[in-house]
């Protein structure tokens, strides 16, 4: 039997209730309906003082940095905070390997108030991203924050507008991860 | 019997000769091999007073366009010039339509002359594709000028360094075009 | 008799009229009315082929650049296009020696048709300006089209709202040019 | 009598000795000579969790959030991570009021192993501290690890490439501080 296909959805919200964490759980939803392996990981539940101390031999922060080496997906949802992704967001990626995102697919999301913030997506998130040598970065979707409801019980309505674009973006991650062979990686570098 | 896949390889070097050609032209000759039909098209060689006022209109500019809207994969190739892609490069893709790379698989690529400038790859170039729209932007490779040869009769000579990752890069590329669907676009933005 | 300050205004619109202009023009009218010696470069002008073939010799690039080098202070101002500078500003800027706003104060302008591409001043514009190693590149402004209005006769009208915003930027910027002393400026590098 | 001139000094290193710090600590002693009143801020010494929790009501927090507000200039000084700031830094960036640098002149400082980092303090820092509405972010300096030495009991040495033009640096940030008058301000925004 063929190993299923695992992604590892990384959030970056400082506070809760939290419309990146709706966001990304209507990602987690449409990934498990595909049949996979889906591992949440909200970067404020870590152990703060590790995060920001660096303590690579934290035990949880070790399960939380195989959880990402581990997955051949990889989601990255942060809110905007001062015209880029978060401080919370950013202090997890700090610790993964320098190539930490080497052969696997990403889908880089973000949430904001304003569409003031939107080239925030490919000028700040985007290059860090690319910094850890990942296979392949599909276009991502910023989301006003307006456009994503917050429900009772968890439950959470994207607007009609953002849905579809959603969808179509969740779609080309999928198909990347599915089509594209490992056999076309970088070597050496 | 099934349309050709079509590149356009996109150069932006103000003059010549050029290690950002010679690169072009090994990743157009890969290319070639794959049975890919390859346009290029060097900005330099477009009338350049209807590139600097905008003249949609002139019979060379819409060839130029149309061969980046018939396209199914663009390899866009510049030199660093003050630490971002050229001018010349950039006035060319301001004559695109505003989604101009709608459902297209894109190849960035750089040449440099030192290591200080490799960012100006994710933090200036990557983040004007994104702005097109494409289907997919691969990642990417900022090649040293001296890593380049420049021989007799248009012959280049990679660096043994450099030449497998740019394989590796360019095979990402062709498997990105080959095996990614259509249907993934992104309706309505 | 002190020698004057002087202060070149390089715009980078590649359509007439523009907004661009108009902008540059309110700024071009406060700083003589400061008694500054103001030149004003429009990019566009420029020999296009000169320009897109980087010939530093031609005469009128030769001017263009001097014009550069002799300012005390420098305007930029450019639309936006596809996230970013004009390329048609980044023509003339490539044109500019490695260091050349060294020892120059910097005004950094945009204007652009949604407030989406705001970020691409801090983002885009003002990495190139910093690379060219300038004393200073003073906050600049994002300006949407909206709020200037080009009148007959190249009367230009700025909406309220953005009016003194403008007016406290442009009064930095001369702060900056007339109080901070030439003996501030980094050596060697 | 007139008030002191205040700076405070924020460092985002996560581990412990720090080139960072050794940097920060020599343009702490550099604005003392000045006689200024400085305050330093390490980030990795605040409460760790009221960090990433965004508690804003955290009396440590509350302090060093003042410190800022108080402050006549700032001193930013992180190393590069993933091809940005820390995430530690820009946690604490992430506390502060949407225009928390309003009024404020401001001097960023990078170190990084690599010249390949270079470009990450004007395209990644710097927007940041910009979002944030400083009266003038000043040039900054990126300094290579090794050209930091950390000695017994806290003495830092520069190697002699870099110390004038750290120099030259801080000199224009305490011009820029002593010499623009606060009228300058942006209203409203």
């Amino acid at each position: 039997m063929a190993k299923p296909i695992t992604v590892t959805v990384i959030t970056g919200s400082a506070t809760r209730p939290s419309r990146t964490l709706g966001l990304a759980s209507v990602v987690t939803g449409r990934l498990h309906a595909e049949g996979f392996v889906v591992h949440v990981l909200h970067v404020r539940d870590l152990p703060a003082e590790a995060l920001l101390h660096a303590r690579f031999d934290d035990p949880q922060i070790k399960t939380a940095v195989a959880l990402v080496a581990d997955a051949d997906g990889i989601v990255v949802a942060s809110p905007v905070y001062k015209a880029a992704y978060s401080g919370v967001l950013k202090s997890f990626l700090d610790l993964l390997p320098q190539f930490g995102l080497r052969g696997k697919t990403v889908l880089p999301l973000l949430t904001g108030g304003s569409i003031a913030h939107v080239l925030a997506l490919d000028y700040a998130l985007r290059p860090v991203l690319q910094s850890l040598d990942p296979r392949l970065v599909v276009s991502g979707l910023f989301v006003l924050d307006k456009l994503i409801e917050l429900g009772e019980g968890g439950v959470v309505k994207l607007d009609s507008e953002i849905a579809p674009r959603l969808e179509a973006i969740t779609k080309t991650f999928i198909d990347a991860i599915e089509r594209l062979p490992a056999a076309s990686e970088v070597p050496g570098n």
